[in-house]
């Protein structure tokens, strides 16, 4: 499957003991790259790095480093990048611009570069001629890059192109500071296909926005999120170069599929979460207008902390879209919990029985439908219950 | 003082018990009135009738309950609404349109409006000679409306208009679903100034936009906010009719202190919040950035909780400048927490002590400045910490 990757993992001591912390995954035969970087306009020295280096679309080595996102580190932050890059680049004997990075944890701490440096070289000897179990090495991979996650988060798949068979693995690790457009998320997605650069751009930009940018935990949005796929190029007998060839279809709603398995993954592991929310939003006047008003409810405390407590307190869901949506109308506007009809003409529907939502709500997975009849744009998103343990981690991260 | 002004509570059964929860103020000599309210596109029945008589900018009569927000009730809601200035106009003889409602708690049930309207005659027949301690009876007003807050919000001061002494009361009720541009927010202002109702609108609009628009305990915006200012127009040789006058400064600038006062109120009695936290945004390119900033670090979960547990973790400050201020740049940057300058060049300042700030976080007024030195505009808002309280809270709000 993924003979053309090979996979490292060591503890560096950076922050956590007893555990990995630092990942390095080698292409020897090279791989085509696309990424999502977050739009923070103080990205970490890591994603200035990698955005300047993914238009080539071309990669022989990933580096990552949890317990530090060495995000608002200054020159010091930018340096540390380049010496990473420098000892990967040197000991794999590629070129600096086809190494990428990524760092997560606490910002602001000036990052302890040679522990990472030191590390590199001893870890490949020793784990160079032990890499048969890949199935055990992939799960330590996405291990090494958890910070407060309480569980690795890790999805395989494989699909058709043509008549061959490819694989797509896929990491993440995230469980605060998330929020659309890219919040302290790592995602790494590995394929066996042959796809160009450029069209594995367009493909990953499409999933991400219905997958990454479609959850939300606490509408904190990070300095360090990125997702990168990765394409080993084993598989096919051409590489495919056209987003829209019908060859690829198949490659792209597993893609689909798997970075939106990802996302939830996140999502139930919010910081103190124990539901997974999906909130649907119908008949909107755009998409845009969907996704806001199902992002309003989603990032709504009193909503979250009401489905926590199996509360069916949906005066509150009305309260968020009239808050996001201007020209929502009470008389049209449908609210289910459920299958269960909340409003009618403006009012609560005749039909709601109180008791059985709050039977519904005690479920893991709870879904919440608005429809505005306004239009006929919709949007999905997904989110989590906030519980009292949200604050006691947020609390004391760093103690 | 306020001979012009009477004050009528009573308990009227709609959900507590040992409490007033019906407040009716009357005017027998009339007032100028202005108004701010919710833009929630889900405006409660209240909210509905206010909007559509403030244009008169004349009242009779104010009339508020609490522990049901006749919100999303349809138009048996509206309906609720007519019965009650119906029999509020009937008690006082004057007319409907005279008459200000509002509502404030759950929202989504039908209000049981007889037990208002059945309230409203016993409640004034047996109020009407005892009149005198008006502080006593301004405290049972604050009182009355109050639903989750655990102390009333009342404020008093004086000014001069011209030689002519002046007065206002204010008072407010809300801690949670706290969000700029009215949350579930309700604040009366009554002064004996002799003020047009068209001027009276303008500087009260000045005023909540510095004031209730700039705090935030929550980030949810209710159904039902209102601020109103009555003035009963018994001192002074003239109304005033120019917000532009000399006479009127020392009374707006009075306006604006009671106002912020009473906001402050509302956020110190946040939801389980032990700290009021002031965020100032200076050197912005516009006052809408300005204010899109200091909202993003005052509605960030992970600001809030690091602050509840005294935690400098101040990476979370740059996060939520970068995800809400394309044009901000790290290298010119400068947070300070208190006194202390946290950030230089786009790093850690140099002289950053993390014990000297984690005293200062010890402290229950905690200021945060943010200079993003990009232009000359500036805002201020004020929140409140995020402790597990919160969630407990409106985890059973309503159980």
């Amino acid at each position: 499957m993924f003979n053309n990757i090979k996979i490292y993992t060591t503890n560096c001591g950076l922050k956590y003991k007893n555990r990995d912390d630092l990942l390095v995954i080698h292409f020897p035969k090279g791989a085509n790259v696309a990424g999502v970087f977050t739009k923070s306009s103080m990205p970490a020295s890591p994603i200035k790095w990698c955005k300047k280096i993914i238009e080539k679309h071309h990669a022989k080595a990933l580096i990552v480093n949890s317990g530090n996102a060495n995000a608002f580190t200054g020159k010091i932050g930018d340096e540390a990048v380049i010496k990473t890059v420098n000892e990967v680049a040197k000991e794999f004997g590629c070129h600096q611009d086809e190494v990428y990075v990524s760092s997560t944890g606490v910002i602001g701490e000036t990052l302890k570069v040679d522990l990472i440096c030191q590390a590199i070289k001893p870890m490949i000897e020793s784990q160079i001629n032990h890499q048969e179990n890949q199935e055990e090495l992939w799960d330590k991979a996405a291990q090494a890059i958890m910070t407060t996650d309480t569980t690795k988060k890790i999805v395989r798949r494989s699909c058709q192109i043509g008549h061959k068979t490819v694989h797509l693995v896929g990491f993440a690790k995230g469980s605060g500071m998330i929020s659309p457009d890219m919040a302290t998320m790592l995602s790494y997605i590995f394929t066996d296909a042959k796809i160009s650069g450029n069209t594995l751009q367009k493909i990953l930009e499409d999933a991400v926005e219905k997958s990454f940018n479609s959850i939300t935990v606490d509408s904190d949005q990070s300095t360090n999120d990125t997702v990168l796929l990765f394409c080993a190029n084993a598989i096919g007998d051409h590489e495919i170069c056209d987003s829209n060839s019908e060859e690829i279809k198949h490659f792209i709603s597993t893609l689909n599929e798997l970075c939106l398995e990802l996302a939830k993954k996140i999502v139930i592991d919010g910081e103190g979460a124990k539901k997974i929310i999906e909130i649907s939003v119908e008949q909107a006047s755009t998409k845009i207008q969907a996704k806001q008003v199902a992002m309003a409810i989603a990032n709504s405390p009193l909503v979250k902390t009401a489905i926590a407590g199996c509360d069916p307190n949906w005066g509150r869901i009305v309260m968020a879209v009239g808050k996001s949506c201007e020209e929502a109308d009470p008389e049209s506007l449908l609210i289910k919990i459920g299958d269960h009809p909340l409003t009618s003409k403006g009012a609560k529907h005749p039909n709601y029985d109180e008791k059985i939502v709050h039977e519904y709500l005690k479920n893991s997975e709870v879904k919440i439908s608005v429809n505005l009849a306004i239009g006929s744009k919709s949007a999905t998103v997904w989110t989590c219950d906030l519980n009292e343990e949200y604050i006691k981690i947020n609390k004391d991260y760093r103690t």
